[in-house]
């Protein structure tokens, strides 16, 4: 994952500095006149009137009132500016196989609306890119969303996305360069609907670096795996989403672990995939005589402690241990992931990749990492579309505390159900 | 690995550019006066008589002779300036298990001299400590090599590393932190003794740096394992050495390849080093009929081609495929790299961890990565040193095309063996 920005000379990127302080100063004091703000940021008066004027003509800040009825002395009242509570700042899109997810959030990261709308599987990206967008209008005009001030949009696809990764620019941008189409020109129509930078990549590996950057206890070495319809994975080291030499890194549904066993779509057979996905635990539990006629019915069984089911998850959970172990061994990551619907589901699941896993880890190695089920549902991947965005800012990253996801409704809910939300 | 410099302020990280800038210009261009290298790096007359000023007295740089002879015009003639052929600037300590090894650099990264000693494996870390500093004393002697100039020393120890990898600074330096010791004070010992500051790591980890690094085709992303006493490995991900979150990633020698296979030291069962190391190839040998009573008896059946000696390489081989498989999967690299002296002698070895690796991997990812023997022997373990002080310059990583490994015998000769190399 690559983000192209805007072609900025030292100048624009000190400036673009300067506004995102200005923006922070405004989300952490509340309205303030420019003489506050300048103060507090450290800029002079004049340059701080230039960037000021900036934010407010694209929308991000507004003027609120002027300090005159709080001020003593004599003289021109002073406007006082702050966020305008109306600006989406961020834009995060996360496109399932069957489901799009938007997210918008405003300058502080905080979601501003969210929500979901379904396809057939069977959907052209055309059709999935429209009912997206139309989403995002639907969206932002029930919470008076305005978008004249979006500073990225995130785009989370499914599959393996290779390296160089998309990053598209609006085409009206002098000097705009497409350095890889997303699948069928999902980046350009966003690029060209909002006039933003967009960056695509697959959507597990961003659920990965939300997963490591979200929260109070944010990891900058995390193992991600997902069980779904197949077993992707992302990886988070040194605090940098690994995409790999040619973008396929995080493969962990792919790693043979019974050499003789069921053929995987990947041409293979044994795969983790073919034991480990839904449809791999489905199929085992079939061959132990427990018929179960899709994710619903395993997820029953799985709440009814069924011993058929619960012994053909401990035996998938214990092939994704040793995955998981060889890897941990590896690249020696402080947290490691399960995500997907089952993992959430089953304690037992997570409990037996923990148990295999410490078996597995070099015994001198005494603290192994902690394991543990994703903390966002598959129905946050738009946050993950949104912390790439956050993540790879390069003027952002600068600043501790900018990567955090955060939500509106004060943090007692980890999903952005609160915010308004959509569904269709 | 981390580097910590001397306490720095912006002005000093400036100057230090401008020093490295200076240093290259003449590297590249030979001996100039100051107003040629002036014009060169772009600086001011003043600014530049600081910086050459400062070389000077550091000894990076010498006066070789003044221009009044191939000067038309009158005036004072100017002094010219060149590298100091005798100033070393970067050094690189290699301890093994039973050898010390030692590089020293100059300016332009090439090496001066370069030796080793032998010690037994059971000395302890003061005495070899002593031989070390012993032999860098005998080497600079024979070489005419001075240490005023000294930026940074490297060294590689054996065994996990944990992080915070230790960087010592000299005790004389005010603010100076030892962020953690390395074994028993070796780095204490070589910042005091040389002024400078210490990077300490992993030797197998500081091999793979090198071999990443090394040559014309460097790579960002590369897995390297090394097969000696035991099975030791390296990962480079995005440029950058990876560590773990507990300073032990890359131990790819302890996940398990055969669940009831041999005792390993580290406690378990079946871990690849019971079948991969030197040691566990020999036992398997034994096993197989084929007794070989150590290491040169095995390099002797392998040149012999002795046909059990080739299917025990094939075998371990094959475990080891397995493991850089699901690695692969994992991390994407552009090269696998296999090191130890087995690995250089048997192609067997490295043809047949190919194959078993592309069975492995994932059928759409058409190009895997390049396999191949380490290039850099384990006798060059004091370039992985060395490598890591270059590469972990924050100056020097700006500038591309300084992070090689060079060797002033003009690289027909991939070892620093031409050049002043003693041994004892």
């Amino acid at each position: 994952m690559t983000c192209m920005q805007k072609p900025t000379g030292a100048h624009a990127l000190v400036r673009r500095t300067h506004e995102d302080r200005v923006l922070r100063a405004l989300q952490a004091n509340g309205a303030m006149s420019r003489g506050e703000i300048a103060q507090i940021v450290g800029l002079s008066r004049t340059t701080l009137s230039e960037i000021t004027g900036n934010l407010l003509q694209r929308g991000a800040i507004i003027v609120v009132d002027t300090d005159a009825a709080r001020r003593g002395g004599s003289g021109r009242p002073a406007e006082r500016l702050a966020l305008d509570p109306a600006s989406a700042q961020f834009m995060g899109v996360d496109f399932g196989h069957r489901r799009v997810h938007v997210a918008i959030a405003d300058a502080s990261h905080e979601i501003m609306v969210s929500g979901s709308v379904r396809y057939d599987d069977t959907a052209s990206w055309q059709t999935r890119t429209e009912l997206a967008l139309a989403l995002v209008d639907r969206l932002s005009s029930q919470a008076g969303v305005r978008h004249g001030a979006l500073q990225g949009i995130g785009i989370g696809v499914p599959g393996p996305y290779p390296a160089p990764v998309g990053v598209a620019q609006p085409r009206a941008t002098p000097g705009a360069t497409i350095l890889r189409p997303a699948p069928e020109g999902v980046d350009v129509a966003f690029a060209e609907r909002f006039d933003a930078p967009v960056i695509v990549d697959n959507n597990t590996r961003l659920a990965a670096l939300a997963e490591a950057i979200t929260g109070a206890d944010s990891v900058a070495d995390l193992l991600y795996v997902r069980l779904a319809d197949g077993v992707g994975g992302g990886l988070v080291i040194g605090g940098q989403l690994v995409t790999g030499s040619t973008g396929l890194a995080g493969e962990l549904g792919h790693v043979t672990v019974e050499p003789v066993g069921r053929p995987c779509r990947c041409g293979k057979r044994g795969c983790l995939e073919t034991v480990a996905s839904v449809p791999g635990i489905l199929a085992t539990c079939w061959e132990f005589g427990l018929r179960l006629n899709g994710p619903e019915a395993l997820a029953d069984a799985v709440a009814r402690q069924h011993p058929v089911a619960e012994r053909v998850l401990r035996g998938a959970a214990a092939a994704l241990g040793r995955v998981l172990g060889a890897a941990t061994m590896t690249l020696n990551p402080a947290k490691v992931v399960i995500g997907g619907e089952i993992a959430r589901l089953s304690p037992v699941l997570v409990e037996q990749v923990a148990a295999t896993l410490a078996g597995e880890l070099f015994p001198i190695a005494a603290a192994g990492p902690v394991v543990e089920a994703a903390r966002l549902s598959d129905e946050d991947g738009a946050l993950g579309a949104l912390a790439a965005v956050f993540h790879n800012s390069p003027l952002l990253a600068k600043y501790p505390g900018t990567a955090d996801v955060k939500d509106r409704s004060d943090g007692s809910d980890p999903t952005p159900e609160r915010a308004a939300h959509v569904r269709s």
